[in-house]
């Protein structure tokens, strides 16, 4: 089996600006390619075809050195996003296995279509599956499955995510939340304009305040976490950032 | 020893803006009396004698149900935030316990100036030692012996936050940070106008990149969180938010 990783891009060090990771200092690895297509995915670069020419295949010794060459002495973890990183298996694990031999953490952020046995190895899997207004449906049984295996088996902490664009949306996150009541859940304002230019911050601290007062006043939501993407408020929709 | 709670303000839910418990849903319940008078106090009217008038002493259980008038069945996590907390001795003890008996969490923030025994019994403790800025001294032989008593025998979590205004603040912050390197670390910029009216938000969002971009350039905070304070950045100065 090849141990090649499709990379879309790498830098950092950055701030992580989402879920249970948020504010921890981290370098980026994207991977090319998604078994889905949100229609509001703020990576679609990843797998609409419009920079596929950027994509290039690369061995895990290579992303590690590539990584070591961006971000020097400045990061003790490493974010590997997508995309969808659970397309890639032999690879992802000799990296997660080379960043860990040099002391490095890794996060991982997914969305539970799909299984690799190395979400088990790494520090913090973050799976977010994806509301209605995604137009993507869930596989509960294979997010069951994943939920259940690393309850019992993950050596680092995982937690769920869920992005909220709408009282529909919210209404599966109360589902998730519910089905899954013992893992660790976060709450995220939806960005609904990836493209726009310039400061978005006001349009996202509205979003922000609209699902604060959603998980306020519900008591589904006594336990669950309710942030923003830290990222998009400071950089806004500015790639690679 | 009276069980007394000097209480200047209980309120919720909303959600924790801050730290390690950023985006908690919580009720707040604030005590009066500090032995602290940082320059930049967001909360000086707990002890500068400004709403003295509204200081209600509590017993445990009259703290209890106020907080359950207030948030019915729409809270499992009460902050006890100040002033400063730690002033009180057998009365938070008491009403810890009474939250632990419904199922509540419980979480403290306070400077690391004073030891009570309850610091063991917390869900999720955080010291926030003050920076030069405040015009403050540290007692490091008080810090060395909450973090290590704590770091022994605590039941909870616990980190330290510190807040940082300018350059000088930022040394200290690393200074803590070397000190005590297996507590989890947060850094947050401060609020540099705790009275300015209306959207503080673009302010407090230049404070946050510019405390990202030297956290970021800094391979001793490799380790650390950069967080902003999500209330102010949602309600601005208000109080009781």
């Amino acid at each position: 089996m090849s141990t090649k990783i499709p990379v879309i891009e790498m830098f950092g060090p950055t701030i992580q600006g989402e879920g249970a990771v948020i504010g921890v200092k981290t370098m980026f690895v994207r991977t090319y390619g998604c078994d889905y297509r949100c229609s509001w995915c703020d990576s679609a670069f990843t797998w609409d075809g419009s920079a596929k020419d950027l994509r290039v295949m690369m061995e895990p010794e290579e992303v590690l050195s590539g990584l070591l060459e961006i971000g020097g002495d400045r990061f003790d973890t490493v974010t590997i996003s997508g995309g969808n990183p659970a397309l890639i298996g032999e690879g992802i694990s000799e990296l997660i296995g080379l960043l860990h031999d040099r002391g490095i953490k890794v996060a991982i952020e997914t969305q539970g279509s799909r299984w690799q046995d190395w979400f088990l190895e790494v520090d913090a899997l973050t799976v977010s599956p994806k509301p209605p207004s995604s137009g993507m449906a869930t596989d509960w049984t294979m997010l069951d499955s994943i939920l259940t295996e690393v309850g019992m088996n993950a050596r680092g902490s995982y937690s769920l995510k869920v992005v909220v664009f709408d009282d529909i949306d919210y209404d599966y996150a109360v589902q998730v939340h519910k089905r899954y009541p013992d893992v660790p859940f976060y709450l995220q304002p939806g960005n609904d304009n990836v493209t726009e230019e310039g400061d978005i911050s006001a349009r996202l601290l509205g979003r922000l305040e609209w699902l604060f007062n959603k998980a306020i006043a519900d008591p589904d939501m006594n336990a669950a976490r309710v942030l923003p993407q830290l990222h998009a408020l400071i950089w806004y929709n500015k790639r690679g950032k």
